[in-house]
């Protein structure tokens, strides 16, 4: 439609760490042109230069405060444990009214780390998109990592709600579906569906690597749907999870009491040879299956459309 | 290549159950003129009906004796737990020299089951293609599914070496990999790359289900990507899986005894704060990840090429 200009949400944005979310981010905003001019910082000098080469900002910065220099909008895209000492850095260079928002996938632990260090008259949004790959570094970012996919932001309840409406907007442009909810229950909610069966998945693989040693390449070599599933679970930023945790402790440590309790069950009826409860239990848990692809959140194709032909 | 005519493997190929495995044969037979006639069975009256609608076999027959008849090559595809029976029933009906061979996914279970109810000159060989969707029944079957995918064949130490390398070939024609194995070994191997992970997978949905009711639809709605991989698998065939964990249960207990030892190693890192030991863990387990991608087992491509532009 020649002739309409839109006027971007944002005059300025600045991405602080350029990884997987924020090298995602940077592509789906040029796509959208959702602003004007993107300004890049990650601490390590190689995605600096990496970043630079690629052309995935229009200014790549030094330091973080350098970076939020006049920006209508910061992203936070650090790992859960960072988020605190960036905060301080660039709290005293903040544009006044600019908005700062994070993309933690923990929010309560973000909130006490972040909200202290940001001046009055700027705006914390925090915010958590239900999206990634195992995949890191600005080299992995795709414009469409967010279409269909859950943006979760959890305001003060002292949010200015122009600013919320702005954010959302333009996380909606990136072709995300926005809701808004408490941090603590964010926290608990992620705590079952992300976090601890990440936690699983971990130990999993490496109790095949301990017996690795024993079957030699056996265990690669013949892994099945259900340890290559959990091995893409575990290869996601190691340095990411390890703030997940530390930072949602009570709810992940909730859950995998209950995740303990119902695994010793199972293992009682594998041992009884109680092949009843057995089918029980996985004729029940086959229904939750049913009731996330109806909620759209996945795809029902065999094989989740990947192809046994492709690969 | 007009002119060139091949004889198939077999004249006459007998598929006993009609879910995922035999359906996807049935199209893999047809697609590469592997045998003349496909005769089928299943026990359920729904799914006989079925296949005959759809074209699936060359005959369906209502009982399996009636389907081995003059059968060349035998395919015992029914659940783990059911394949004593179905010998039994087969076995005075098998034509003399006819391989018969299974996909069960445990094998010295089936052997110990199935042996003593073949007469002599019928050739057993044992196997276990590992590949499978989530999904079950004769509609589910696709040519594709063992392209490129492992089928072990775990033959007896008096196996015929003709009547193997016969079958081996068949299998191949469909694009499956073929290995041979000893049966116990098997079964280990298994329990570690795909028995143990799918009852984890079962146990965490059946918690997330517990907490459902807690939460609401959200467990489901915010499904994040390791929780939505763990609904697909924990989405399997409740009868396969129960009869997997009651006939492969000493290799089973001992990796779930492995698990449980070093997720509370984990749990206690996490209740204590110990970021060292869980970066640490993190970073070994993203390895194995890698070897898994270099075996060709699986595609580096982000979120395995699922594409959410598509989902």
């Amino acid at each position: 439609m020649a002739g309409i200009v839109h006027k971007p949400f944002y005059n300025r944005v600045a991405l602080i760490g350029l990884g997987l979310i924020a090298s995602s981010m940077a592509h789906a905003i040029r796509e959208n042109g959702l602003a004007r001019h993107i300004a890049g910082h990650a601490k390590s000098a190689e995605s600096r230069a990496t970043a630079a080469e690629i052309g995935l900002c229009d200014s790549v910065h030094e330091t973080a405060a350098e970076a939020v220099k006049d920006a209508d909008l910061v992203v936070l895209a650090v790992p859960v444990g960072a988020m605190g000492k960036v905060a301080e850095e660039i709290g005293p260079h903040l544009k006044p009214g600019a908005t700062v928002t994070d993309v933690g996938s923990v929010k309560q632990a973000v909130i006490d780390a972040v909200a202290p260090h940001l001046p009055p008259g700027v705006h914390f949004v925090p915010g958590h998109p239900i999206a990634g790959t195992e995949h890191s570094g600005p080299r992995s970012g795709f414009a469409t990592l967010f279409r269909n996919r859950w943006w979760l932001l959890t305001p003060l309840a002292q949010a200015d709600m122009a600013a919320v409406a702005c954010l959302r907007g333009f996380l909606e442009h990136m072709g995300a579906h926005v809701e808004e909810m408490e941090p603590t229950h964010h926290d608990l909610v992620l705590a079952v569906t992300s976090h601890t069966p990440h936690l699983i998945a971990y130990t999993m693989v490496g109790v095949a690597d301990d017996l690795g040693r024993v079957t030699d390449s056996e265990v690669i070599k013949y892994s099945a749907a259900g340890f290559r599933d959990f091995t893409r679970i575990a290869a996601s930023d190691p340095t990411m999870w390890r703030d997940v945790f530390l930072t949602n402790k009570e709810a992940t440590l909730e859950i995998l009491g209950r995740f303990t309790e119902e695994l010793f069950a199972l293992q009682r009826a594998i041992r009884t040879g109680d092949g009843e409860a057995l089918f029980d239990y996985f004729t029940r848990t086959r229904a939750i299956r049913r009731g996330i692809i109806e909620a759209g959140q996945d795809t029902a194709a065999p094989d989740f459309g990947r192809g046994a032909a492709e690969t």
